[in-house]
């Protein structure tokens, strides 16, 4: 086979792997853990079964590779978002807004999907700890960096975690038909908080 | 049928009921939603296929009825935790470990079994939304009157919100495996932060 036919054969695959991925995905949202099958996958991204078996032979190999896609979904998500953020007094509640609205987003609600059946499924916990781990550290440092929190000032890491914390529950709530204006206004008064914690100027109530 | 008779019949029937429903949402812990069963609900709580067809002829009539259960459970839970509250200057911390002990419990991942599953099943989601409504009321509610908040001042109910996502956030996070020594340390710092920000006497960082 020459250069000029197997690039374009490596291309093709990339592009069908991607398709069952972003089809996965779209499944956990709309029909959760135990509504997502294979052959669900396939119709959604228009890959033929066996092309699907022959990439993902069961529904494990499926799922445990859409997390790692949704991990890279996540990052560059938020990387995104990292760039149109304000600089100096509005800075903190525009983070946290952020993080509020990241924690809310379709790629939380697949996520969630992904946890809660790793919960009861040895196999998949193998798979989604790691990774959620990994995450969970990537998206602890970015916060570190954009609130510009000093972590050796005692408490400081604790009210970084808390305000993960805060977004992942609110991202719960919100899987249950919680609004954003609710969300937005918890997450102001947090902002508020955390400013006057981290004596950043923030005015303490 | 006399009133003696009676009587004993109606304990057993709800004794029964009972064994159904903890049987239910032990289920719900070990084996998540998808894999409790109707029948492996009647060999846990000993009732017969029959007897417990009759009470709850479908999947969704058992869980439907174990939320209701559970929602009792997690008021009476509640109730007794804050009887062995400290009055003083540890209350606010006292008060914020209880509910992150409580949002950390077996209680709480069946209940976050159920609310994955209600957002995807619209049957199912009738039955739990409004409970967990209410049941959101009641724990604001008693949050409030633990930590003595004033709502009327600007900041404090959402302050209160904040904490109850917060408590929710880590309860998620503990059903991955996360550990209570982080959980303890984060709720340590936030009642730090919420005693400053209520101008309970606490100490700003």
């Amino acid at each position: 086979m020459s250069a000029t036919t197997r690039v374009p054969q490596e291309e093709r695959t990339r592009a069908m792997r991607q398709r069952l991925m972003d089809a996965t995905v779209e499944l956990l949202v709309e029909k959760g853990f135990s509504g997502t099958s294979t052959t669900l996958v396939s119709e959604r991204a228009g890959v033929s079964r066996g092309a699907q078996l022959h990439h993902f032979p069961t529904k494990n190999d499926l799922v445990v590779a859409a997390v790692a896609h949704l991990t890279q979904i996540r990052g560059s998500d938020l990387e995104a978002a990292v760039d149109r953020l304000p600089e100096g007094p509005g800075r903190t509640e525009a983070v946290v807004q952020m993080l509020g609205e990241h924690f809310a987003s379709p790629v939380f609600t697949a996520a969630l999907e992904l946890w809660v059946a790793a919960r009861t499924d040895p196999a998949l916990l193998q798979a989604v700890g790691p990774l959620e781990q990994r995450v969970g550290r990537e998206t602890h440092r970015l916060t570190v960096e954009l609130l510009g929190a000093d972590e050796s000032r005692p408490g400081v890491r604790e009210l970084v975690q808390a305000t993960l914390d805060l977004v992942r529950g609110l991202g719960l709530a919100d899987t249950l038909g919680d609004d954003a204006r609710r969300r937005r206004r918890i997450l102001k008064e947090w902002a508020r908080t955390l400013d006057a914690a981290l004596e950043k100027g923030g005015t303490p109530q």
